[in-house]
């Protein structure tokens, strides 16, 4: 059984020197990767550069990847080729279409038609007193994990920030049953600490709850190698 | 002669998961203070939890800050006890004011009051297709830095990219005058690979070229400490 983890957040760019990031450590990722190195797996990290990684193993391959585009080009031929994917990664939802000052966006008749432009510099002016950047979602990449390989078993994450339990529990359930999930991750930002990490891996009916991030990856690592 | 040093770069939030960051690892900031500490002198870094930092030294302290305003509210007092500031921290130029779809922006019949607009969710919904991020322009800490010590030797870095050399001197000499600079370290992001680091370090009337980091840190290590 071949192990497929994403960690880490992505970043994507606005103009060569600046990017809208995701922010994730890795931390969990890591913890994770490291679980199924000790059981003995064969474990293919797909992280950033910035991300915290395990120590180099014989059994691990890590793939380094920056924005949504180039996560899409690496994962894709991987998830064909692996039996789990855990995707733990912080995927950037928006990226940048087009930058520019207040003046063109009050001027503009037509706003829609700002989402066709681009900017021609390479570093866009910071000579205005506001700017105004126009996003377009990115393509949802868990939604085309079970299309590029039917029989893989996806674990999917949501993180949530401030919600009830019961919404959190939705959240995730409404995204397990959408992509064809095995479990969600599901966790509340203000649950997550320097010493703690409250989270849910949930199916359709049942809940396993874990308040570390080395019991969050034990939790994933048991119900993955184990045939319930 | 006390050594005040910025290095790494600031992220502005977006939400409590999103930022947007100014890409910087903070190599060359590293490179300066470790020149510094290896003269002898005591130096104070100024940096990102992110960013590449020099090993622990008896006469280094460190403080880390994340975006503009920890940034500003860290490096005033020290700069009044400082004799040199070397400000190599990539700055976000905007912070995040408002976001919000594309909707909302198309029947605003008064764009600029949607700057005056916050958003109520801590992690802001990705549902719509298209998203509008408003910005508004950070205070320029450099410009500040004279007035909170009209003694302290400032030296500013100006970053462009791909633009020819008059350009990059008129734009960086520019600076180096406003803002009342003893030098200003010119550079242009083309001009940086993994092995090179081509910048020139600028007064009024001379300049000074360097290809490497480690040089970059010696010219300045020496420019700074000896009388001309």
């Amino acid at each position: 059984m071949k192990i497929l983890i994403t960690s880490g957040g992505t970043t994507e760019k606005i103009d060569s020197v600046r990017g809208i990031t995701n922010h994730s450590t890795g931390t969990l990722g890591k913890y994770i990767a490291e679980a199924f190195l000790a059981g003995g797996y064969e474990v293919t990290l797909v992280t950033t550069k910035a991300a915290v990684k395990p120590e180099a193993h014989k059994k691990m391959t890590i793939h380094l990847v920056s924005d949504v585009a180039s996560l899409m080009g690496t994962l894709r031929p991987l998830v064909k080729t692996h039996d789990v994917l855990i995707h733990s990664m912080a995927v950037s939802d928006y990226t940048p279409v087009y930058m520019t000052d207040l003046d063109e966006v009050e001027d503009s008749s037509n706003i829609a038609q700002l989402l066709t432009k681009k900017n021609s510099a390479a570093k866009i002016s910071s000579k205005s007193d506001y700017q105004v950047l126009f996003l377009k979602k990115t393509p949802k990449i868990i939604s085309l994990v079970k299309e590029w390989n039917p029989t893989i078993q996806l674990i999917g994450f949501k993180l949530l920030v401030s919600v009830p339990k019961e919404e959190l529990f939705a959240v995730a359930r409404d995204s397990l049953i959408k992509n064809h999930a095995k479990f969600i991750l599901a966790n509340d930002l203000t649950e997550i600490t320097p010493t703690q990490h409250h989270a849910y891996l949930l199916t359709e009916t049942k809940s396993y709850e874990a308040w570390t991030k080395a019991d969050i990856a034990q939790l994933i690592y048991e119900k993955v190698t184990t045939d319930d």
